[in-house]
Parts: structure tokens; sequence; C-alpha cells
């Protein structure tokens, strides 16, 4: 059986509509009659973090992507529930302790319980957390309310976080801005919740944009085009690796990007761009849906051939 | 830093109230004005289960043991999310899901969502569950309220598990009660609930039940005497090991147990008895809580010196 097929049998057993068949960032159930979104998201060593990467940045990108599966359901964070390895080493161990402590402050939320485990010596630190966030009033936006003629929008730029993972595997620590959007992402929750009321599918970029967008159409039931000179590059992304074709497929299949992907009928554009005014972050319109399924990808108006790997999928290799 | 610093460190980040101070098996916070009861345990292969162990029954334990903790509170689950560690082998993946959907079902209770991994090679799997549960009306039961008077009390048997390890360890088989105790778990979750309203203090025996014990007059202000010979022991367990005051201590100490200890004002103990009765599950008053604080042990009456080890400590040596 492959991991695929593991994925189906976990899908037979959920079969509370709060899974949402496992197709979305996070689950929502009613507790009390208050919707309530919960994820949970694992980092291994060696495959979701470098080994290298500072121990603070670790407990930060644990919170983080976390907490960015919350704002793709406009949630408010409630709190975490931690699951920690220990692998002998106590500053590693502190370090991560102050990291987490900062995040959790910075994004106003707090630790309410979890697990700490021995690992055998010389096992690979896995950090496990659930975040709980509440709901937003009119109910958590889902990755399957996509229609024909909506905008696909996308926040933030794409692809820093991939051309960082690459400078640091080839031994580079610079540009920091890109080196911080690997290490240090930055999730939208605020964006999130002025967001959620106006949009038809939302959905976090994590494994990478053409996957994230391939799994909105999926959800759907229709097919989206991405205009991949309009996906939106950063001043440091643009003076290295630059902007060629290549680089804005690099830029959107690497992942970690944890910005929000987002679908919206045409009549809700003026108010979608009025709510990310407020929160002060730019968002873009790349492509838009379309009646059918799939993805297509256009650059200038000429047609691209989908690449063979459209984001990070489970089972890719580790990092090292 | 060792590791009971670093839990300081946490601890000191768990500043909300739900999450009692890490000191108990769960957190508790409230939702829609409904108590929901929040835990999450990992196992380590090697740690806490054994390599060789059935898939089937690492899926229940997973299970069971986070119930467990909610048993604990008295709470009703609503479900769990799960984190799992993809370690290349297909087959082991499949009977694992088919034991997830055993146990699920066993406690109707529900697959909410969660993350797979991939793990780098020859790394031990590990394996997260985070459940929630609806908290009963009266609220959760705490470790916390024990008070000097009041009776102590465990459900079921004790050691069969720790025995059942024992065996496993020296290549043993059989009995299959006890291997089954240890493999397959049963948390009291009926028993929780209808107990939650009568207890004083309440929590599960997983670590072992002197050191849970110890736990509860911690988090009491109290102190607890146990009679090591009101401990209640299996008739697979008098069997071998056999009824020796070594095997009392082994048992009280080996841990794995997931039964529920709990304290009582002894104006309540006939409710309590007649709440047990209706569950169909034996209660053993096994010592009392008294002034002052720390954990007494006696055997027929005579003191006994508390062992160096108490139960299972996080850190201590992997299993095999």
């Amino acid at each position: 059986m492959n991991e695929s097929a593991f994925i189906e049998r976990l899908r037979a057993l959920a079969t509370h509509p709060g899974a949402r068949g496992l197709n979305d960032d996070a689950a929502v159930i009613e507790v009390g009659g208050q919707g309530l979104v919960l994820t949970h998201d694992m980092l291994v060593e060696g495959v979701h973090y470098l080994a290298q990467d500072p121990p603070e940045t670790v407990a930060w990108k644990l919170v983080a992507v976390n907490l960015s599966d919350l704002a793709a359901k406009g949630a408010r964070p409630l709190g975490v529930v931690l699951g920690f390895a220990l692998a002998g080493d106590g500053a590693w161990d502190r370090a991560f302790a102050d990291g987490l402590g900062k995040a959790l402050s910075h994004f106003d939320t707090v630790l309410l319980g979890g697990d700490t485990v021995a690992m055998p010596a010389g096992a690979p630190r896995v950090l496990g957390l659930t975040a709980l966030g509440l709901a937003p009033e009119g109910g958590a936006p889902s990755r399957a309310g996509a229609q024909a003629g909506d905008g696909l929008y996308v926040s933030g730029t794409i692809g820093d976080a991939g051309a960082g993972l690459a400078l640091l595997r080839a031994g580079e620590a610079q540009p920091v801005t890109l080196i911080d959007a690997y290490r240090t992402p930055m999730p939208s929750l605020a964006l999130g919740q002025a967001l959620s009321p106006l949009v038809s599918a939302m959905a976090d970029v994590s494994d990478g944009l053409l996957i994230d967008a391939q799994r909105i159409a999926r959800a759907s039931g229709c097919g989206i085009e991405v205009a991949l000179e309009a996906v939106p590059l950063s001043p440091a992304f643009l003076a290295a690796p630059g902007d060629t074709p290549e680089n804005r497929l690099f830029a959107a299949t690497s992942g970690d990007d944890y910005r929000l992907l987002f679908t919206t009928n045409p009549a809700d554009a003026e108010a979608i761009a009025d709510a990310a005014a407020q929160c002060a972050v730019p968002i873009t319109r790349i492509g838009q849906c379309i009646a059918g399924d799939g993805l297509r990808l256009s650059h200038n108006g000429a047609p691209v051939p989908l690449p063979p790997r459209l984001g990070y999928m489970h089972g890719d290799a580790p990092l090292s």
C-alpha cells in the first residue's frame, strides 16, 4: 500500500462532516453552538526543516504552519497543544522553548497542553502541534466553494521560502529575506479573518501554489487557470533567482509560502481589495476559475505545460 | 537544561487557566459555553511500544491512551486528530489504519483530521494523537481536589500491562491476558463519566499507580497513604508473577494500566460503589488522603519505604 492508499483508508474513517473528507486545511466542528477549527501539522527534522536551522525558528515554524491553516479558515486562534520529542540536547530544547514563547506571544495565543517524549538515541526530532481556533460567525470557508468565473487570488509573494531553502542547501545565508521566509513564515491570520466572508474558497499555500490551486479546483469541481506572469515575486526573488519562466515555475511549486490562496466572485473584487488594504497585505489576482476541471498554466498568454511536480508531496525525498 | 527544566519553561507559557498548569491529564477550555477537554499523547516506536507489536494494537493503544485522559476528566469523546509518520512499510500502515478504524468504532468516536509525514529512512515511528471531548456538565474533575480524609480508589486491576511488557521483553507470548493488557489497554470512559460528579480528584494511571498518586497528592496539597496489600491484582498476575511484596511494588510502579485513580469524600462512598456497579467495573479502596504531603506506603500495616522509582518518567531508557 502506498501513501495515497493509506490516506484513502483514513478518509474512510473520517466520516464526520467536520472532517471535511480530509480535503481541507482543518476540521471544523461545532461545540456549544460555536464553530471550532482544528488542525494538526508535524515537522520532522531533515524533512520539514534543516537540522542546522536555529531551534527558535523551528518552534516559530511549528506554530506558524498550524496557525496558517487556521488563517485559511478565517479562524481566531484559541490555543495550541504541543507534542515534543526530546533528543537529549538541552540547549536546543531551551532555545526551542524560547522560540515557542515568542511565537505564541506574537500571535496572541497560548499553550494549552501537550506531551513530551524521549526519542531513541540518534533518531530525528519529530514535533507535532494541534492548533484550535474559533470559526468566523458566518462559517469557515472551505476549499470546495469555487465556481467558474471566480477570480483566483494570492496574498503576499510566492517562492521566497523555496528560494531560501535552496540557498540554505547550497550553504548560503543571504539574502536574509529569503532565508527568513523559509525559517520564520508569517501566517495571515488577520487577512484570513477579513477575507473569510468574501471568498468562495480559501486555502493556505503550504505545499506549493500550483498543487494547492489544483486541490481547490478538485474540491470545488471546477478548473483553474493560473497566469504565471501574474504570480507575485518579491524584490529579493526578482534580484535572484530572477524573473525567468523557469524561476516562476519554481516559485509556484516550491511550497512553504504560507500565503492565502482564494477565489471570489467578481462582484466581491472591490470588497476583497478593501479588506486586504485594511490588513495592509498585498493581494494579487493570478488567475480564474473555469468550467471543467484541472489546472491550466499560461505565461503572457501562451500555454505552459503542467510541470510533473506541482508542489511538495508527502513522500518526497527528505531535504538533506 | 534537563527535561524537567524544559517542562518548567513550557509551564511558564501555559498561563491560560484551561491549561491547568500542565499538571493535569488534559486541558479544559470553554467553547460556546461548553467545556471542551483536550489531550495529546505520542507513542514512539521502541519507547512506548515494541517494534514487533502488531500495528493494529499500536493504533488501538494510541487511541486508548488518549481516550483514557478524557475518561479521567469524565469527558465524552468528540473525535481525534492523528499525526502519523510514514516509515515506508505499506503493510504496517494498512494494518495500523485497520486498527485505528476498529478502535474509533469501538469507542464510538471519529477521525477529524491530521497530518501524515514521511520519516527519514531507518527512523523510529512517532505517532501523535489529539483527542477532544465534551466535559461533564458539572465540570471536569482535576488532580487538585483531594482532601485529607478522602478515600483513594482505583478501578480494575493494576500491573497487568507491566507484567505483559516484561513477558514480551523476555520473548514470551503468554498469558494472553497480560500481553493484551499491555498492547490493547481499555480506557474507562463510561466509568469516568459516572464518577466525575462524585470524585474530589481523578487521574488515569498511565505512568504508574504510585507516581500518579503522588501527582494527585502534590496537585491537591495533601498526603496520600497507599496500602499495597489492597492494590487489586488480576488472577493472571496472581498466578504469575504472583503475590509477593516485590511484585506488588512492581505492579504499583510499572504503568500503562490506564485505570482510573480517584479520591472521594467518605460520604460519597456508597454513591461511588453504585456508579461503579452500574458500569460493571470493579473499584477498590487502596488508601486515603491525609494531612501533610507526600506518599506513604504500607503492606499489611507495616511501613514500606518508597522505591526510588515510582513509575515511568519521561526520559527513562527506551524499551528495547
